[in-house]
């Protein structure tokens, strides 16, 4: 990762795929979230890989969300602990949030490697190990999460998530946050929150609003919250891909 | 692969990832070609998973240019070896080309992997071992060539080929058949012929205009060449991509 200059004018790319690598190499990606990772790149190559208007304002309206739910979880899967582990670690401190490990290829050997990662990352608890409870509306194997983590939340972020458990854990009524490059895919369309953007830029840049709003009033992060317009943001989105070929 | 119904409305795209991921297992493709694989995907989609006159016109000319040739040579990287194999041997077959096997990470373990593998899959001579000519203007491992094949060449169909050897193989004075399905990816803009088509439909596609011209005139094979606009082909594939959101 040092190798790759940061001046290089492909380095997000470079970086995002040096890291999935070796998350598949450490065991900590599936081999198909190099395909879902490849996908994505070629969203954001068509948004200009930069978080566009519309992403901020979503980003700004997840800060708001985060600081103002009782108890936020963030889930992680093999993509999201290979390409942001530390970054997802801090977002978690900075809004006193949980993190859960939560796959969609479950075996408990990457669910340990995943955990570890986030270990090494900084991470304390890591949540998602237990699988005590259960996601209703899914297979088995997709439901397993936390008591105490995602099925206790009240507003969760699941980035790069599938979309059958986006739409299930949207009926639950969890305030979802999303981040996704595809506009149009299931999840970002079932969100309260969608963001369309990479990964890498979007969870630092939560990070920074997290921050800048640490001290505003109930009231303050309110008035965010609701003048967030989530069908604008999508339609943003797809507008930017269509004309920013 | 036989578990995936052909009715199934994402077949195509589940029969490719199903044969890159076996391709990876297999040592024939190199992680970051599902990468590729999946970047792909997502103008696939955007293409909406069909091949758009503009290709089909593409995938005649190629053809064309095919049955014209001196000495053809479809070169075959990893991604190609396990997306295509049975399908690029045929196609050979049909317009009497060699194969030549091509990598951007060249290691002689896959080398072996992918002259197996095309072996396996019908075909007689596989180039690519020799290595005992260069592409001009490249550097060492990426130049590799058999002086008997691809350097040797007049008519190359290069799939899913890295944007520095596209360049290189046109300056040489070939004339280029690229598929890729970014349109304004270099290896398509510098082609002769850019076939922006999911490689599993535009190998076949090609093989059967093959069929239908073997008996066709020089003449008839000539106008087919010069009708086909390559700069029309391209800006059609973008107008889709754009639209077709």
């Amino acid at each position: 990762e040092e190798e790759i200059p940061e001046d290089h004018p492909r380095y997000e790319d470079l970086l995002t795929r040096h890291r999935i690598e070796r998350g598949v190499e450490k065991g900590i990606t599936h081999l198909q979230g190099m395909h879902a990772e490849g996908r994505g790149s070629a969203f954001d190559y068509l948004l200009g890989e930069e978080t566009i208007p519309s992403a901020v304002e979503a980003e700004r309206a997840a800060a708001a969300h985060l600081l103002l739910a009782d108890h936020p979880v963030l889930s992680i899967n093999g993509n999201v602990a290979a390409l942001v582990p530390a970054e997802m670690v801090e977002l978690a401190d900075v809004v006193d949030a949980d993190l859960e490990v939560n796959l969609f290829n479950r075996t408990p050997e990457r669910l340990e490697a995943i955990a570890d990662h986030l270990r090494e990352h900084g991470a304390e608890d890591v949540k998602g190990l237990e699988a005590d409870a259960r996601i209703p509306r899914l297979d088995h194997q997709r439901a397993k999460v936390d008591a105490d983590g995602i099925y206790d939340a009240d507003v969760v972020v699941v980035p790069l998530e599938d979309g059958d458990r986006a739409e299930a854990l949207a009926e639950m009524g969890k305030t979802e946050i999303v981040i996704d490059l595809n506009p149009l895919s299931r999840s970002p369309q079932v969100a309260e929150v969608p963001i369309v953007d990479n990964i890498i830029r979007a969870v630092p840049n939560i990070t920074e609003h997290a921050r800048d709003l640490a001290d505003a009033s109930g009231e303050e992060l309110e008035a965010i919250v609701k003048e967030f317009d989530r069908k604008r943001a999508l339609e943003a989105a797809e507008e930017r891909i269509r004309s920013g070929l």
